[in-house]
C-alpha cells in the first residue's frame, strides 16, 4: 500500500472479491436493478417483529450467503467490517454479534459500503489479513421513523427527497486471487457548503462527491473517460445532475459513463421522487450489478464513489448545516 | 502486519506515537488524573452555547494541541480516525469538517480509542501512512440527554450507574520513531451475556474485556505479570471487580498491575457510583497518564483494553441485550 498525490491510496497487492451477496425489500425488487440483486424479499419484515430485527436479519443473511459464495466459514473471517444509519449502529453490531467473528464498527452514513471496502482493503494489503467481510445496509422503515416522521403518519414528502432503500450487501474482500481487484482508494474530506435542508440530501452530498472525485483525478491523472463506469452513491436525480455541473466547471466532463445508484434504483413509475438513498443503496447495486458485470468482464475499469451526509437530527434541529463526506475506490474486471 | 493465534495483530514496524493532548471537564479535574490532564476545563459549556458544540470543540482542541506537540500541521496530517456516542459520531464528523483532513468514521461506543489506534496503526504499518490522528471523547451533558433523561428532570441515579466522563484526547501516530510503540492488537469480536440493565454497564461490558484479554494472553503466550500496567476502559468498580473474577476463572489472575479508568478517573468523594465511563474516560487517561508514564520510562509494557456497550436506546427498548466489545493494544515504553 503506498500513498499517491493528495489522498490516494493505491494497493500494491490488489486485494480481491471473491464473494458478494445482496438483499432487498419488495419495493427495490420491482426497480432496474431487480433482475441483479441475489435476493428480494416479499415482506420487509422478514419473518421479524420489528424492522430493526429485520433490517439485522438482512446484514446476517447477506454475509453468510457470500461466505458461502467464497467458500469461507464464520471462522475463516478475519475481520468484519461494516456500518449502519441506525443510531448507535445497531444493525451491524447485532449482526456482528451472531457472526462471532471480530469486528470494526463504522459509520459513515450512506458512505460506509466504500468506507468498510477500504478499511478491508488496507487491512489485506498490509499483509496482515487474508479475509474482510464488509457489510452495510438500510431499511426504509427503521430510518423513516429514525430521522424522519412515524411512518403511520403519511406525512407528505418534498420533491426534493429521496427515498431510504430497504436492502443490504456483503462483500468478502480476500488475498487470494479472483477477477475482481481493488486497486486503488480515494478517502474523502468532510465538506460542507452549509446546505441545511434534510430533505435535499443529494444537493448537500453532491459538492463531496466533486472534492473527492476530483482529487481522484489528479492524484492519479487520469480522466473520467478512462473509466467504463463511475458509480455514485445515492446523489439521486437532482444531486446527480449537480455534480455534473460541478465537475464539468472543474475541467473534468461526466459523460454517459456516470450514473448514480439512487438515481437507478427505481423505476419512474415508483414515485420516489429524487431516487433512492440509504446506505442499502449503493450496497445492494455493487454487490448485484456492479460485481456480476465487472465478473462477466462487461464492465472493467469502475469507480465507486459513495456519498454520505454526517448530520444527526439534534445537530439538524440545532440550525447546523449538514457535513457531507465521499470515499471512492477503484475496481478492475475480468482480463484487465 | 501479521496475524498471530486467533485474532491478534502484530505491528512489525511498531508505529509510533509522537503527539497526544488530554482535555477534560471541570469534574473530572478534580478527580485522581487532575496533575495529569493537559487541560482542564472551568466551564464544560467551553464558550459555546449547546453541550454538543462544547464536545466538538474539545474534540477540535485536543486534535490541534495534538498536532502542536508533534510539530505537525492539519495539511499533515494522512487520515483521522475517531469515532464518538452522538447519533451518527456528529462530534467527530464535525470536528473532521473543520479539520479538513481525510476522514474515516468509527463507531465503538467507549471502545472507540482503542479501534481507532488499531485501525491507525495498520495504516501506518501497511507503509502507506506517514500520520495517523485518532481522537474520541464524550461529554456527560450531552450523552445524559441522548441516553437517559432530560438534565434538568435530576433523575435518581441507581448504584450500579457510572458518570459519563466530558473530556476527550486525541494521539498523533506515526511511522517517524519516538519512544512510545505499539507493538500488538486484538480486535475484539462482540460479546454478549444477555445483560439488559442499561444501568449496569459494567456489568455488560465485563465478559467483553474478559473475552479479548484471554484471547491475547493465549493469542502471545504471555501472561499478566508481564505487563507492568493492564488498563481497562470503563467497568467503574463493580465491572472491574467481575472481570477480575472472570479472568482468575479462566486461568489468568489480575494483580495489583490491573486498574480501570472509570474506577480511577475520579476521587471516592465525588459520587459518582461506580467511577466513570464514556468515550472520553479512557480517551483522557490514556492521553494523559499512560503516556506520560510510558514517556518517562516509568512504565515499560501496557495492555490498554477499551470496553464499549453496543446499544442504543432503540435496541434496549425493544427488549434487547447490550451486545458489548473489547479492543486491545500493546504500547512499549521508552528502553524497551
Amino acid at each position: 500500500m503506498k500513498k499517491i498525490g493528495k489522498q490516494t491510496i493505491v494497493f500494491e497487492h490488489k486485494p480481491c472479491v471473491i464473494g458478494n451477496y445482496s438483499i432487498v425489500g419488495p419495493k427495490e425488487g420491482k426497480g432496474n436493478f431487480a433482475k441483479f440483486f441475489h435476493q428480494i424479499l416479499s415482506d420487509d419484515l422478514f419473518g421479524q417483529d420489528s424492522y430493526e430485527k429485520a433490517e439485522r436479519k438482512m446484514f446476517l443473511s447477506a454475509v453468510l450467503e457470500a461466505l458461502k459464495e467464497a467458500n469461507l466459514q464464520t471462522t475463516d473471517i478475519d475481520v468484519l467490517v461494516g456500518g449502519d444509519l441506525m443510531n448507535q449502529i445497531i444493525s451491524s453490531n447485532f449482526a456482528a454479534r451472531e457472526l462471532q467473528a471480530p469486528f470494526l464498527g463504522l459509520f459513515g452514513a450512506c458512505s460506509t459500503m466504500v468506507e468498510s471496502l477500504i478499511v478491508g482493503s488496507s487491512l489485506i494489503d498490509g499483509n496482515g489479513f487474508r479475509n474482510v467481510v464488509c457489510v452495510t445496509g438500510s431499511h426504509f422503515s427503521t430510518a423513516e421513523k429514525q430521522f424522519r416522521y412515524p411512518l403511520e403518519l403519511g406525512t407528505q414528502r418534498p420533491p426534493t427527497s429521496q427515498w431510504t432503500v430497504t436492502g443490504a450487501g456483503a462483500t468478502i474482500l480476500s488475498s487470494q486471487k479472483s477477477d475482481i481487484k481493488i486497486v486503488r482508494a480515494t478517502i474523502g474530506k468532510v465538506v460542507d457548503w452549509n446546505v441545511c435542508d434534510v430533505n435535499n440530501m443529494g444537493g448537500a452530498m453532491a459538492p463531496a462527491a466533486l472534492e473527492t472525485l476530483y482529487t481522484f483525478f489528479e492524484d492519479t491523472k487520469t480522466k473520467p473517460a478512462d473509466y467504463d463506469l463511475i458509480l455514485t452513491g445515492d446523489l439521486g436525480k437532482l444531486g446527480s445532475e449537480i455534480l455534473r455541473d460541478l465537475m464539468e466547471f472543474r475541467g473534468y466532463k461526466l459523460e454517459s459513463n456516470y450514473g448514480d445508484c439512487g438515481q437507478m434504483i427505481f423505476s419512474n413509475d415508483q414515485k420516489v421522487f429524487q431516487g433512492g438513498s440509504g446506505c442499502g443503496c449503493i450496497a445492494s447495486v455493487f454487490n448485484s450489478y456492479v460485481i456480476d458485470r465487472l465478473k462477466s468482464g462487461n464492465l472493467k475499469r469502475v469507480l465507486v464513489v459513495a456519498t454520505g451526509a454526517l448530520m444527526s437530527t439534534i445537530s439538524s434541529q440545532q440550525g447546523d448545516s449538514i457535513p457531507c463526506i465521499a470515499h471512492l475506490i477503484e475496481l478492475e474486471g475480468k482480463n484487465v
